[in-house]
């Protein structure tokens, strides 16, 4: 790697480097992968000094370049965050396989057998901002599902995504996994970023671990798929025949549990026929949250301010929230299909054929009954870990994980058969 | 539709009232969508006067502006083709219907079920040149797996199209499938396809069927995610332990049975310790193929002419072969790495352990043993139908059907559930 070569000459030889580290990757049994991400977990804790030195580096110069107290504490590292992130790593180590499950297999009547199999993908890009433990987090997922990985963190974090790194794939190669398996983009050169997302044929698939601005750009750039969401303005729909209390637990946990999350609530839905709607905005405003309301809402809740048309497109990530009153679940399924980002949507209701129907209509990538928006995860949906969520529609859709870090190949045993 | 319209208004039009029937499409019962594609085929059969009507008005004006005889067969619809043409619409209709169908289903410790079920993608572009059928049966694939089609074909038919859409989706009504279901992009205006591969958010996935430069300028201009093959160079390697005669009668149909087909073998790689290849060579050139060889090849086989550099990346699609003496297996792979497509790869060995190596070693999207790569085809891979073959890694591989039509979502079913 010459500082002289062009971002799309580095981009392509480190993607070469990865292709090749891909390829002896698939080769290893899922017990190698796994010991590889165990030594990477314990490099990490024995480079635990080494790390938290080199984050103070990108502290200091985070500070005095004027970052926000929310963007230092994401950057920060501290002994406890780093050996959760080494934890982390460890726990990706003990998740099912997917590499080489048999998805079907069928005996044609000529007695070809065709079997599809789970294979890596190859080469995966992860771009992402401040937080430093996506470095490790994401490493040990490509690794995990038999990818190499291609990373290129943002310049607020250089120095402590250098020193993971470093550690990370010392692990790796103590333990025989290749090192070239997790490459850091080191320059913060930010046309690093362009010749990745058009290195179409070198990076199979670019997620983005970001903010909007940064996920809009890998949109709106990219030659290579992505598997990202651009926001997730999520609805909870109150229906008439939901249970009252059930109501105002799931819309009070959905919107402020924690408010900075893409699972989070950003509109209520209030069915017209719901018996008490003030209560259930009261129940919001109680929080500390700010309500926002259509004409409806407003006629039953004076107190609050008035939406403006552009609030039913935001996302807050903030203790705000939009509420309207809607005719019923057709009204709601309106709303929805005109506002939703097909990320999260929740019905409350005790009639289990609205539910169905809500179910079925709401074309998002997950679609909750009686429950909060905020188990859109995939730690919760018990997926270990995820790599992102996805809100597009094809491949992989709500959260990622190891399979959805996987593709397939048709293997087809025969014994000498022809088309004739 | 107004002919006023620019191209990209007009695409988001018919991508907006395919959207608006995709809702409504989703929400039929298998039932209602087989009997809509039966009445499509009955449709089809009744007005095949009107088609090929329609019909001999293309092939008039294709022989007026000197499409060649192959093209100008492609094109031709007859009593015979019709019928087919119906009746592969009838088949589609008996298919298993993969959309409503449960992936996996977990229940968490804290009792909210997830359950990831199958739904349509939405709306489905299909770009596609001479073979009117396309319009029938892309349709069909589209309406059974629940989607809506926005079908543009080649200018060459667009008489043929017309009358085989309006027959199509006469049949739909009739069943009280919407119309609207499958739109027909009318203009012959080439800028109509790049509306088309731009429309990103209105259509989900484009998929071209056609030539290799329709394909190349798909894959170039998309900001839709497509489904394709680029080529199909695909290799069989004869292994030192291959049985003499399953190789010859391998070799043989896998380039020979039908030369113009993707699954066709392009170039044949041969053991340098496989017993006779000269009369593995010398049975391909038996039955009029044109064999061109590396130093080694002509070395054993001296009458054969000889390659140059860019047989090897040529997908001839003709009675043409590129052969090499290969060093046992590595060389196969090494060449097989440098030089192939993705699409099909097959060996050709009595050796097991040879052959897994093989099957896990090769990144195609279908590797064979022991058989013809002209399996290479949704019909024989027991799908019923394919849209098409795709060599990308992402979403769906190899021959795409019904199921590849479909994407999934999460549902999480819940009795009240919040994080807390």
């Amino acid at each position: 790697m010459l500082d002289s070569q062009s971002p799309s000459a580095l981009i392509a030889t480190m993607a070469g480097e990865a292709r090749a580290a891909a390829q002896a990757l698939a080769l290893l049994s899922t017990e190698q992968r796994r010991a590889g991400l165990r030594a990477a977990a314990e490099a990490l804790r024995a480079a635990r000094a080494e790390i938290i030195a080199a984050n103070a580096l990108d502290m200091k110069r985070g500070a005095a370049n004027g970052l926000s107290p929310a963007m230092l504490d994401r950057l920060r590292l501290d002994d406890a965050r780093v050996a959760a992130m080494a934890d982390g790593v460890a726990t990706v180590a003990t998740l099912d396989d997917p590499v080489g499950a048999t998805i079907d297999e069928v005996t044609r009547p000529n007695g070809l057998v065709l079997r599809r199999v789970r294979v890596p993908i190859g080469v995966i890009g992860i771009i992402y901002e401040s937080r430093p433990n996506v470095t490790a987090d994401a490493a040990a997922l490509c690794v995990m599902s038999g990818n190499a990985a291609v990373l290129r963190g943002g310049s607020e974090a250089v120095e402590s995504n250098a020193a993971i790194h470093r550690a990370f794939v010392a692990g790796l190669a103590q333990a025989g996994v290749p090192a070239g398996a997790v490459q850091r983009v080191a320059t913060t050169d930010r046309a690093a970023v362009g010749a990745m997302l058009t290195a179409d044929g070198l990076i199979d698939l670019i997620v983005p671990r970001g903010g909007k601005s940064l996920v809009a750009r890998v949109q709106a750039e990219a030659r290579v798929p992505v598997l990202a969401h651009l926001d997730g303005i999520n609805h909870v729909f109150v229906h008439a025949a939901a249970d009252r209390a059930m109501a105002e637990r799931i819309v009070v946990d959905a919107k402020m549990r924690r408010t900075g999350i893409c699972g989070a609530m950003e509109t209520l839905l209030i069915d017209i026929a719901y018996p008490d709607p003030a209560a259930l905005i009261a129940a919001l405003v109680a929080t500390g949250c700010e309500v926002r309301g259509d004409g409806r809402a407003r006629a039953v809740a004076p107190g609050i301010a008035a939406a403006d048309d552009a609030d039913w497109d935001t996302e807050y990530l903030d203790a705000i929230a939009s509420v309207a009153l809607v005719d019923g679940l057709e009204g709601a399924l309106a709303h929805i299909a005109r506002h939703a980002s097909h990320h999260t949507d929740a019905i409350v209701t005790a009639d289990e054929g609205v539910a169905q129907r809500f179910l079925a209509q709401v074309d998002s990538a997950i679609v909750l009954w009686n429950a909060s928006t905020q188990f859109a995860d995939g730690g919760e949906f018990g997926l270990g870990a995820e790599i992102g969520i996805a809100t597009g529609r094809l491949h992989a859709r709500g959260p990622v994980a190891l399979e959805g870090l996987t593709t397939y190949k048709w293997l087809g045993l025969g014994t000498g058969q022809v088309r004739g």
